[in-house]
């Protein structure tokens, strides 16, 4: 049995960063940018009007407070030229600044009478309220470099440069299992020894959060039956999830049909409650993730473990978080304890209160949670305010 | 003018919560619930076995340590019975506790031998290993109440109690308007004085992060037109977002637009930078927000405004969440300034570093934040180290 670490060690030392493809522009919202993407043309591309107004010539401002309005300088029109430099052009916010002109007034500090605009002052400086041409970006600068998620900002900016089509890193093909024979359909009215399948469709759903459609099916527990599918799916699927039969149960077949199949198993057994049947193994390119069927330790063991593997996949660096246990805790076995919590903050702390339940068996105390903390296995009193790694279940985006 | 403070109370004022809908439950991932959920049973709805392993009568450990094994109570199957008290049943995680039994010794404790099964000890409990029926809730509890987010663990839990159609709140319907002429499609090479189309991605991918997918359409800077088109618009869509036309300049026609439709105006012009020119009304039941045209103002009032009548009409309670300012800062002016911000976590404490920027039309630099930092209006020293309120522009899962 592999403490945390050595499972976690193992993860990150058989996955790799994915390949590339290229997609279209609309769809790569929370997607890994597998290229870095450089400027066509400077930020802004032009000397741009940053205050609705009149542009002058500063050095006019010694002489006079006063200005004729010779024209208008639109957004979106070609670059005019103010023609006597005692004159002003009105400008609107986007718009080129007009040739002979190096100084924005808004409307704010001025009064217009008679298509004349009379200063409150004369105290503004050449260039004020001009977003300069290149001052954000040269063009054939690089603007996002590889490993960028592209979050609403980043697609701003995808936006800007005209990318109709973008190089990203490919989601993996998933297929999520499950196992069990009490299992039936949640449309069904299940028997009283039978209940509903409700683990594949977290998952889903947990994926999907990821921005990854996965799909599912479900698996008899037979031996025979378990082979050839699972088969058949090693070779549609990069990644097959399973939840259960990875344990020490007489028809927990997963371990000994990947076996058959040549699927190497490097975990399997984690020391940490819930989760302690973990199984992790790949056949080539493939990789197989056995999550114990408990409802909490499919989803405990997928946020520890799928998504570490994930996050090589994308290159994203793991960063440990830590969160601040907000009630005394005493857990007396030698292994990790991932402590289902509900986070909040205070004065700008994180705050990690744990989710009273019954058990890894108990998926309604589930729902509360929204994040787990680890608490290390050499230690079996753990105080109130001591802080943890955290690692979230899910958020959203308030 | 008013402050930030009398605008959020303003978007408050105006807004309500939804009406709602029933959608199958494929689709009802990061959805608002609009009514409770109900166990159809007890939860577990069976003494359930919890460990691989044998079940017994626990009397039986006063009298012996071998077992002899009568059957097997597989998950799946119905009850069977034990039927010699002096005999046990191999039992499987998830299978139903079988009759005659209230004790579950888990294969680590026992070795097998020729169909008997021998204890490491008698030191074994009754109700050990059993998941007991209707510990976590009992048929007819409520196992989410109204005003639930359907997050991965939820969905596990809607799927348990076998709902294949879930009320929720109904989305708004939402069109994203960009004007300006200068502004062209992405796939264009703009001429020298136009630049792209990238406000309404990035809104379009803000909201799609809120689960809501919006279209997005372009309106020319010409009065008539626009007035045409936002008539037409008010009546399909519930929500108008827009970016850009509504501060002083010339073509800004938007406010009279809308004045002359019979939208009322509730606010025009916030006391913030950036952001200065929000418009936020409403006609009957339909609302407009006018985000000011540069990207940074566009993001920071969508999130500061609009999401917060999106919490609104979803029901979820606002709550302020504080991060540390990471480095000093001195701003002079009397509004609240919203300063992007880089967030990360040392030691459990949520740091905010402010983002390099060039102002509000500075595009390239709002790719780097993740969150804006509200600084009040009242100060204009800000230390390293203080607490303001953060808002987040997005979150991913990890």
């Amino acid at each position: 049995m592999k403490s945390v670490k050595e499972a976690q060690d193992t993860i990150i030392k058989f996955s790799k960063k994915g390949a590339s493809e290229s997609i279209a522009f609309e769809d790569c919202l929370n997607r890994m940018l597998a290229e870095g993407v450089f400027a066509d043309r400077d930020a802004p591309p032009f000397d741009r009007v940053a205050m609705d107004g009149i542009a002058i010539q500063s050095e006019q401002l010694l002489k006079r407070q006063r200005f004729f309005i010779e024209d208008i300088q639109a957004a979106g029109q070609e670059q005019k030229k103010l023609k006597n430099p005692e004159n002003c052009l009105e400008v609107m916010t986007g718009a080129v600044l007009p040739y002979n002109t190096d100084c924005v007034i808004p409307y704010e500090r001025i009064t217009i009478d008679n298509g004349i605009a009379a200063l409150d002052s004369t105290a503004h400086k050449s260039f004020q309220n001009i977003h300069k041409k290149g001052v954000d970006a040269k063009k054939g600068d690089q603007l996002l470099p590889a490993g960028t998620w592209v979050h609403p900002g980043v697609k701003g900016v995808l936006a800007t440069t005209g990318l109709t089509m973008v190089k990203v890193v490919k989601s993996p093909t998933i297929m999520i299992c499950s196992t069990g024979d009490e299992l039936v359909p949640i449309e069904n009215k299940p028997l009283p020894h039978q209940i509903r399948r409700s683990n594949v469709y977290m998952l889903q759903a947990a994926l999907k959060d990821l921005n990854i459609e996965a799909e599912t099916t479900h698996l008899p527990d037979d031996k025979p039956k378990l082979k050839t599918a699972i088969k058949e799916l090693l070779r549609d699927y990069d990644v097959l999830l399973f939840s259960g039969a990875v344990s020490k149960g007489k028809y927990d077949f997963l371990p000994v049909v990947f076996q058959e199949l040549g699927v190497q198993i490097h975990i399997h057994g984690v020391k940490q409650k819930p989760g302690k049947p973990f199984l992790f193994g790949s056949q080539g390119e493939k990789f197989v993730f056995g999550f114990p069927g408990n409802p909490t330790s499919t989803l405990v063991c997928f946020h520890a473990y799928f998504k570490l593997w994930l996050k090589q996949h994308w290159g994203i660096k793991d960063i440990l978080t830590f969160g601040h246990l907000d009630k005394d805790i005493v857990f007396n076995k030698p292994v990790t304890n991932h402590l289902l919590v509900m986070t909040s903050t205070e004065d700008g702390k994180l705050l990690a209160k744990p989710i009273a339940n019954s058990g890894s068996g108990d998926w309604v105390h589930l729902a509360l949670a929204d994040a787990f903390l680890s608490l290390p296995s050499e230690q079996s009193e753990f105080k109130k305010g001591e802080i943890f790694p955290i690692t979230y279940l899910h958020k959203n985006s308030f």
